[in-house]
């Protein structure tokens, strides 16, 4: 999965008189690295095009790349162009790989990715939701991982480990403060993990809802876009907000949490202890008590739903149709509010979307300002399940990203590189 | 009125070998004028502790300010510390002024500030509400501005025109989209304006709300905050949002429109054409409804209510919890999603605040999560009713406060400056 990335230039930074060169060098480094990784591989031709930068600084800027193991090159074959080939310059997927880790509400995923975005190999297991504690979920990642690596043996350099939860988790220490739908609050689960899975390595935490944002940003239907509202839906409800070009955070980190945005005063009990949040009208168990099933059916009940729902029953297609009425309530408030200039469904949202479209733009048309609403597309997400797994590689990626000089040498299976921060 | 601003630090510029210095003297100028507007005086000692440039520095770029005009410098009395006193450097309030023109659904109103904030001379007139067209607004804000500018003289150099409006409003070209509470749908303000008031001066058009939040930024209840949602109600209900330190304007400039966020699905009919926004519950009309009074009857029957309340009347004490809970409902999706450190009430909802800030603290505890929630503070407004004005008049000056030297050469009241764009 290598896309092509939207119209952004490379930033490239050429030398002022005095400047220092390591400076300059490091940041050129970390400039070609991003762009190798993001947009796959490119001719030197290309480089030179993007960077500005010349031909001899691309090419020492390529030596250090291919020295540290993140890249390597191939002759070009003739593309039918005058003039010799340029050769093609590759992310080496092996020589940086990262740890992605995904607890969802009822799966737990495990996957290597290597520097360019590609998983080289996953596992996922399903689980009844609600059901685990942590020291559970953390002895189930910590088997899941050595799978992974047994597997894979050790001719991966592994450089950080990025990890999604379905919690609102405090980024810098990967604290757990609330999740809902798992039963935890306030749990240390960066301390547990790090513990369980023995490594130095630097783990980073994050909402799985704003990995997911990230994800398709970077590779998926947000490609290009600066205002952008990403939902996914699962049992609970997430979202992640991109806010001129950057994601939203809020002071604490905690921003984005659209699936406890209360649309129905006269609603139901949320599990996060308010009353008619979006999440209780919207989320999976809404749509299966809807259609006539079991709340706790998960991702079987839905596939039958949606069965039901493309064979023509009525009542699937009510109960889709009544849950795009109320995603389309919560998108109009969003909407106004936020200005997006695109709308990505997740999750349950994009599997539902071929019939429960209609509902929620009919929605969006009654509540939202002409003005707001005009420029918003709503697309499906295009990553699928992986989805927050992607978002969790590429959060374990941006230390090498923005700095690969201080992660190539000395690397090893497991080993903290040198000059990295825990 | 002349307020500290919170502890960000003056960026100024050094030479780097090899850099233009004409480029290094305008942003110097531009970093201590913006200084000097939003700090209001300072000593030459304190203007070289905060900027790093050297006491030489500080001396050229002052020589400037005073050749164009736009400081002054004063012998400073001794403060009983040892050494030589450091001149006090003023801004030069005639210097650069601004005319900031308001229209508000009741009233309209004008002013002409100077450079360092300061209001010179301002009008303000009452107007029954809904009942005036375009060009009769125009027409009346043509009047009042000749009125302050005849009472004046010409000795202000007038530097720009910025326009709040209670609407849905196109920054570009000052064309209103939508103002629903004047009964106003696609009108070109700006160029109208241009007509009337006869100026080839530039003049911007915004949002009311987004101007508040902007004066309240940088002169009253959020110096200092990085993630603000500031709510300002009066017959409509308005917002403006500060992520990360900068607005939120979304795609096309029309971020922040809170007012019809929609809160209530069995609520009554808005003007903007949807159902149960916001602002059919917390507006000036709900309040007064529920106070058992006229909902058209405005400023004045606000006023009475506040005083029945303070009297210890049931039916106004309710109708302000009333409003405080609403207020909480809507409040709380925002802070769920935006997890701001500061929520800043101004115009109506800074007024009711000391009757309807229980109501609205108990439901936003009941529908917030915790996380969200732990860290906002609700203030009142401090800039009360010319909160907009105040902002209109941030948004006039910003072309000056980025390239004074751009500016500064050649000015006459009412003529465009050299290098200014229109």
């Amino acid at each position: 999965m290598l896309p092509a990335i939207g119209r952004r230039p490379i930033l490239t930074v050429t030398a002022r008189p005095g400047q220092r060169s390591e400076t300059i060098r490091r940041a050129n480094l970390s400039a070609i690295v991003r762009e190798l990784h993001l947009r796959g591989p490119m001719s030197r031709s290309d480089l030179v095009e993007h960077t500005g930068l010349t031909r001899s600084g691309i090419r020492a800027v390529l030596n250090d790349l291919v020295s540290y193991d993140l890249a390597h090159e191939e002759r070009a074959t003739s593309q039918g162009a005058p003039g010799r080939p340029s050769p093609l310059v590759r992310p080496h997927a092996a020589g940086a790989t990262v740890l992605a880790l995904e607890i969802a509400v009822d799966s737990l995923a495990v996957a290597l990715v290597g520097l360019g975005g590609e998983i080289v190999d996953s596992i996922r297991v399903d689980r009844s939701w609600g059901r685990f504690s942590l020291e559970e979920t953390v002895a189930d990642l910590v088997d899941l991982t050595r799978q992974v690596q047994a597997r894979r043996g050790t001719h991966d350099a592994l450089v950080g480990i990025g990890v999604s939860i379905v919690a609102i988790v405090r980024r810098s220490d990967g604290f757990v403060r609330l999740a809902p739908n798992l039963g935890w609050r306030d749990v240390a689960l960066g301390e547990r993990l790090r513990e369980g899975l023995q490594t130095r390595l630097p783990i980073s935490v994050a909402n799985d809802a704003d990995l997911g944002a990230l994800a398709e940003q970077r590779r998926g239907a947000a490609i290009g876009a600066n205002h952008v509202l990403y939902i996914a839906g699962e049992v609970g409800v997430g979202g992640g907000l991109i806010v001129d070009g950057h994601p939203l955070t809020g002071v604490a980190g905690y921003g984005g949490e659209v699936g406890h945005f209360p649309v129905n005063p006269a609603g139901g009990v949320c599990r996060c202890g308010s009353v008619g949040c979006w999440e209780t009208e919207v989320g999976e168990s809404a749509l299966l008590v809807r259609a006539g099933r079991q709340a706790d059916g998960g991702r079987a009940a839905v596939d039958a739903v949606l069965r039901d729902a493309s064979a023509g029953s009525p009542v699937a297609l009510n109960a889709l149709s009544n849950v795009g009425r109320w995603l389309g309530v919560g998108l109009a408030g969003l909407v106004n509010v936020l200005n997006p200039e695109l709308v990505v469904l997740g999750g349950l949202f994009g599997r539902i979307h071929p019939y429960a479209g209609d509902a929620l733009r009919a929605e969006l048309e009654r509540l939202t300002l002409e003005a707001s609403r005009e420029l918003v597309r709503i697309v499906p997400a295009t990553l699928g399940v992986d989805a927050s797994l992607l978002g969790a590689a590429e959060l374990a990626f941006e230390p090498l990203l923005s700095d690969p000089a201080a992660w190539a040498p000395g690397r090893a299976l497991g080993e903290r590189p040198a000059g990295a921060s825990a």
